[in-house]
């Protein structure tokens, strides 16, 4: 298995970091990695925004419920932006511009383009012995963490990303097994099939939540996610969304 | 710099394949490196759909007008999927689960996921010396792809990814300047400054579009991003993603 394969494979959220910064060069070589992604028609449509500011990081931290958003070596969030776009036109041309920006054909591309970014980020990040954890409870006050940001109209604060030196050394999670995720030529309609096979996957978590080191317990991935989607949890972001111009029509 | 980001930082977007086909082991490498990526709440919320069939391939290249949608190594449907979960509960736990699904906070879960799976698939594909071409053109006809690859409900073709071995040695695309990209703290209300490195950035696109070995042409970043936005584009989006469960309410 090659490094780049060997990065990817070991991957693990890290919740627990030192408290060493990350250098400037360091910040500057997971930026110019993120921007080396893929990106629809050319359009680049994503900020990133660094936290280094121990105020701000506090108030995110209070938002997020989460302690490694304010205690990691630098905090990214990853923005889906169309206004720098918009913002290169004239009043005139604005107004043309609009009937596409409403389309949630423009929200799917912003939102992927930050996206594949981020991935790039995360590996750019792991491959110089950074650990990371993505953190979509930014979302949880999606307006809050809008107005300290100062977030224009088209700019969406999607995710964040912690990046630091890890202080720990978590197990790795179990995925889905391949079968259930990868189908071929055509959606999997056989469900007999994938139901046995998430629920050998099932039996799998519940004997990984019991023996991991910490946070153990016994549910399985079936339990959690409909656990998950029962409970109304972020109901302000379709609203959110189409109150920045997107999704509208 | 490590092996992992020089594959990072040797992106380019391949449009030529050898007819040479993916192994299985590499397609399950690619699949099982996509896995490896973070999902929020742990909900791997997405199918990848491999394409061999070749009348199938030769309908998506058709809706594309990418012939190397048909003519790769392999090729790849990324899809956002709820439908996974939404299955593994009965009737009674589906109607709870229903405000949640058609929350635009959900759809962001899926395409996220999709995404950051997608692009460690890319990575994984390139550290072994396959090219890559993200295909977000399969869009031009949602529905139509929708049909063909029997999707069902909750469940949306994002984009697609071509992957073969490079018949080609395109030159490497620039990207916007990091400072453009980059904030600090929070969002970059600076506008002089940021359009004064756009103005920058679009000399050296147009130099780059004169110089560079095929599909020469003349105009900047700025000029292509506003004529694409001045036409109309995959209206009907807004309303499949509605149709298929999401952005609902």
């Amino acid at each position: 298995m090659n490094n780049t394969l060997q990065t990817i494979f070991n991957h693990r959220s890290i919740r627990k970091f030192t408290k060493e910064k990350l250098t400037t060069e360091q910040i500057y070589t997971i930026v110019r990695g993120a921007q080396k992604a893929s990106t629809s028609n050319y359009m680049m449509a994503y900020t990133i925004i660094g936290i280094d500011d121990e105020e701000t990081k506090e108030k995110l931290a209070t938002i997020t419920g989460q302690t490694y958003v304010k205690d990691n070596g630098h905090f990214f969030i990853f923005c889906a932006d169309l206004h720098r776009v918009y913002n290169q036109a004239s009043k005139t041309v604005q107004e043309k511009m609009q009937v596409n920006m409403e389309n949630t054909e423009q929200f799917i591309v912003a939102t992927v383009d930050t996206a594949l970014a981020a991935q790039n980020a995360a590996i750019a990040a792991e491959s110089i012995g950074l650990g990371v954890c993505f953190i979509g409870s930014i979302r949880n006050d999606i307006k809050r963490v809008d107005e300290i940001l100062q977030l224009p109209q088209y700019v969406i604060p999607l995710f964040g990303l912690a990046v630091g030196y890890p202080d720990q050394k978590p197990e790795q999670k179990p995925r889905l097994p391949l079968d259930v995720v990868y189908h071929e030529n055509k959606y999997d309609h056989n469900l007999e099939q994938i139901k046995r096979l998430i629920s050998e996957f099932d039996q799998q978590i519940r004997s990984y939540y019991q023996k991991r080191s910490t946070n153990t317990r016994t549910n399985t991935w079936t339990e959690q996610m409909i656990r998950k989607y029962c409970e109304e949890v972020r109901m302000d972001i379709t609203q959110f969304v189409k109150d920045k111009g997107y999704n509208k029509h």
